[in-house]
């Protein structure tokens, strides 16, 4: 199949990492259309075997090319958990559990780690990643973004948690976004005459 | 197949809970033969799930009767966490972790579950589960067991951890046993003329 006639599916059934993958994708002139339907995901400590194994179980039952997105934060003073299990984390015991299992330590220091996979049916995954780092906050502010965004602050910023930013702001620092960019600009090269 | 003449495989790496189950079925003598590979898991919030995937899938890919085992430490105060991901989160945060995000919490009810499916190849998997309730302690005790054994107290028991009990003593009460027992009973009685 020629790459440039490609139509690209994502893999997820979260509507809101679909719109912020396209919008991104856009910007190398890239479509990408919903698959809604969640890849299977495997239990492995790495979210880059659990990507690959969910693009290329996805890619050849659909047989279409497809992307998945997996991510999780990942904090330093607790041996990067909640890491790959992050929403069943969340799920489980809110960001209130992460600042427990972080009280009386000094070092806060975390990251959000993305991980896109992209995979054509037959072939072998590729991967790309995007990471942010910064601290944990040690109370929860702010009610935007999702999942522990009210106890994350990147980098460079004072006192402002990612639940305290707008999405479009939010979005500047975004893991998902730098990810899906690795993905857009090797993909456009790929397709290079 | 005629299931007497079925030689049936125990898909995991670890050679402890191979043991374990072993003992349990010569009970019913039903002969257990160790495929040491761990079967693929797929992620989910429920162990039943986990174990039907992982049976489905070695049972297919090797062509023979296997039976896999998953577990988990479910605490009620934490929502059932760590439950389906106790392993992971032992490995990152161990004992501590838990009693951490219990302190200054009354309620510390807790159970460990088994899960043991079994499938053969074409079939499709049937589940058999073992309880063991207990609480979790204030303090880590003993060195017996693994995992989270040296904060959990059995129902009955005062004050004792199972990390403080003999192998045979914790058996006796043993989740994993539980299940294999019931799924023995089934099999005997499955095979009656």
């Amino acid at each position: 199949m020629q790459r440039d006639k490609l139509e690209i599916h994502f893999a997820t059934s979260n509507m809101n990492k679909f719109l912020e993958a396209q919008l991104v994708l856009a910007e190398y002139r890239i479509k990408l259309a919903f698959l809604g339907r969640r890849a299977l995901e495997i239990q492995s400590d790495s979210i880059e075997e659990i990507a690959k194994h969910s693009a290329k179980s996805s890619s050849s039952q659909a047989n279409i090319a497809t992307v998945v997105e997996d991510a999780g934060l990942f904090v330093d003073a607790l041996n990067g958990f909640p890491g790959p299990y992050s929403s069943f984390v969340f799920k489980k015991l809110g960001c209130d559990g992460v600042l427990k299992l972080l009280s009386g330590c000094p070092d806060r220091e975390a990251k959000f780690v993305s991980v896109v996979a992209f995979c054509e049916p037959s072939g072998e995954p590729v991967c790309f990643s995007g990471t942010v780092e910064g601290v944990i906050a040690t109370e929860a502010r702010g009610t935007g973004g999702f999942g522990f965004d009210p106890i994350f602050i990147v980098e460079g910023e004072k006192q402002r948690t990612f639940g305290e930013m707008s999405t479009a702001e939010k979005g500047r620092y975004s893991h998902r976004a730098r990810a899906f960019r690795e993905f857009g600009r090797w993909f456009v090269e790929s397709i290079k005459p």
